[in-house]
């Protein structure tokens, strides 16, 4: 009992402030998600094992967290397997049900169950929690949210442009100055069909993907040390010599690609894609990047991917496009596109860039001081008219020593103080102290809401 | 595969239409939950076994859902324990975690683990879903939400006075007409003690409960069946026998219970915190109701309890005051009170009485019909100057017939289409059409977002 109470390693509380500064985000992203057309879904914390498994690949399922079944969860179980302590086959016939993984594999789940009432294309975005049994490290966590927006059921890239407006939109409404990474998996496949080696597409975009890590020499040994022959390597050359603006960059890639199907049309997407984004600007960097090589084994066309410009992180944003990801639910041949915002890195940024307004402090505008009983009838009626204008409003709940109650507020940080006394009651004002700037105005009762308002607006 | 993927009995997927419908109710109870200067926290989906077993009664333990250890969870098993069969032993082996029960535990150990940093009184609130193994049938679902206000730190009755109005805020707002009942602990204590039967508070208050329902001679019987002697049956009369206005009751009991001294204490809460609710009346109806005698075990003070008036729902909202929640984790003697909003009661309610505003039916505002690569570049320069003015919408993103077009919008319930061919682009306007109406107006470029605004806000 005396022992303080914990949490799972890998799991966060949040606390009033760190709340605000994640609603602030989440806020931001909800509203650019519906302005450009999008709904939210959400689905259960919990997916049937049938769901989840073997969606992730072997490591994936591993970290899968699993909720045992409920009431005797034993009876049912084979003798053989209790006494043989197998884990992976007593777990297969204890547990049904297992935590959602990721947004993307509920996502096609649900596209598919409920497909007889969906419209397509359809748009939608979904914010929630995730969780995996990961090992847990600085900015790895076992619970953590993901903000996913996809339009599944149509083929335009259109919805490529747009989604890289919405990145550029949010993240500029936040005040984070990024780099938007494009490439494209038929590209991809081009260069490894040209260099005569397309079904070693993997290794060398791996190999690729650590250029700018690396450099050529270290690429060239990369791929030799995957058993990638010396001509396709001395094939593979033009690419990592490309340079220049990202219409020089395809220009170039054209020639090279000039004997790939797959690559040309890769390169054909791309262009589009460039041509819809230059009809109004973006304020980001959008660029071309063929190292670029996420999500390898399900995306079949654009890859995107964001980094904050002025700090070494990781992705902050990324996805792709998928030609079937409700085929492993059975409905196959439906073409869709979309971007996962990682929240919890886009809070480590801006909380390194110390980019949260002020305001995210605390979202309480006003406590009023409590004097006690003789007093109370007069506070509370203050305290309501505060509410009534749309101000958020504490009155102190115990006529404690001002002292404290000025710590409190201190403390809260909430940044304004009505002291209505019994003077000040006598003659129909308030005092509002500026817990900041330390500054008391007496301000005529009926006024008080507006004078607070217009310092909150300024 | 050709088999529909599913989801766990007992819960659900949230279609954007009934995210909107659900966002409403919770931005409202959001918005007045910061209005009364409470703030936001969240607590992890998985808490330690530890922190949750013990807290909610054997049934409650039996209805938590665990989670399996990762990793070879068999590794450290006794092997006794496997041979036997043993359900209960191996699942303490085998797990250690579970998913939240709900909100108040989660809290309690909120505040003890994170006391240096809290400053008290802590106004929290916390609106995050919960999971119960329970037996899944209409209006009871195993993942449901529940939105948690509760203040802690503070004797103070204006507490329980801020939760009554807050109440009263959300319910209007919300357009469901309620009734607060109101009762306490300490009154319940009182009328078991003037009866001789103190030890008895539950089987008397289970039993009064029902009068309501079972009618006087009903508790009569009930009292009998529960072991209660005639004696003791006959000093509960005049119990029973109270009626009239809240004032008319509270004089009536103060006679009856002059000689219990926790009676007495009730009485004097309850009038204080009428006093408190005096001073600027609520709309909904206040009643003191002794038959109230939900969470005995845990409440001290006052308890609370909202039905919908027009409805014979259950409880939509209840609560009360405990003086010693965060004892079960050793930190013994603080005060708190707080109350607890059904969210999926609520929404029943809310369905039934057809009360959600027809704009819940979809976010986005407009569609632009998409007319083909030609038009393109114009029709994504109207519905980018649309977004620039905060108007969500969305531009279809292939050229299909108009007739599929129109249809979408329909199905998506978005109330305007934007219709801008190349006719209309070349004499700089645009044809508005009004989906409910069938009311079609031409509109200059220029003037569009601004026409669009007025409809909206008319």
């Amino acid at each position: 009992m005396a022992q303080k109470p914990s949490i799972p390693k890998g799991t966060r509380d949040f606390s009033p402030v760190e709340m605000l500064r994640r609603n602030y985000i989440f806020g931001i992203i909800r509203k650019i998600f519906s302005l450009y057309g999008y709904l939210p879904i959400e689905t259960p914390a919990m997916e049937n094992l049938s769901t989840l498994l073997g969606k992730y690949g072997e490591e994936g399922d591993r970290l899968i967290f699993r909720v045992l079944n409920s009431g005797n969860f034993l009876a049912g179980v084979t003798p053989s397997v209790l006494s043989a302590a197998d884990t992976s086959s007593l777990t297969r016939q204890i547990s049904e049900k297992g935590l959602r993984y990721d947004l993307t594999v509920p996502f096609a789940r649900y596209v598919v169950q409920h497909r007889d009432e969906i419209t397509f294309p359809f748009r939608r975005y979904q914010i929630q929690p995730v969780w995996r049994a990961d090992r847990p490290q600085k900015g790895r966590y076992r619970e953590f949210f993901q903000c996913d927006v996809d339009v599944i059921g149509s083929d335009s890239l259109l919805n490529e442009a747009e989604l890289v407006r919405i990145i550029d939109r949010i993240f500029g409404e936040l005040g984070i100055n990024i780099v938007i990474k494009i490439n494209n998996r038929k590209i991809l496949a081009g260069i490894a069909e040209i260099a005569g080696a397309g079904e070693r597409i993997t290794d060398i975009t791996v190999a690729i993907d650590k250029l700018e890590k690396i450099g050529r020499d270290g690429v060239r040994q990369e791929l030799a040390g995957r058993g990638i022959t010396p001509e396709v390597i001395a094939r593979l050359e033009p690419v990592m010599d490309l340079s220049g603006s990202t219409e020089q960059k395809l220009t170039e890639l054209r020639k090279v690609m000039a004997v790939s199907a797959s690559g040309l049309k890769g390169i054909g997407e791309m262009e589009e894609l460039a041509g819809h984004l230059a009809v109004e600007p973006v304020q980001a960097a959008v660029e071309l990047d063929l190292s670029l090589a996420r999500g390898l084994n399900y995306y079949t066309g654009t890859i995107i991917e964001v980094k904050a410009a002025d700090l070494p992180f990781g992705s902050i944003c990324g996805g792709g496009r998928y030609d079937d990801l409700t085929g492993i639910f059975g409905m196959p041949g439906v073409s869709g596109v979309g971007v996962s915002f990682g929240a919890d890195r886009i809070y480590d940024v801006m909380m390194q860039l110390s980019l949260f307004p002020q305001q995210t402090g605390s979202s309480t505008q006003v406590l009023v001081i409590n004097f006690g009983s003789g007093e109370l009838p007069a506070l509370m009626k203050v305290a309501g008219e505060l509410r009534k204008a749309g101000i958020a409003t504490e009155l102190y709940p115990d006529p404690v020593k001002l002292k404290k109650q000025f710590a409190y507020a201190d403390s809260c940080m909430i940044p304004l103080v009505v002291i209505t006394g019994s003077n000040e009651i006598a003659a129909g004002q308030a005092t509002v102290k500026n817990m900041k700037t330390g500054e008391q105005t007496a301000v005529p009762l009926p006024e008080l809401p507006l004078f607070i308002k217009e310092i909150k607006n300024s």
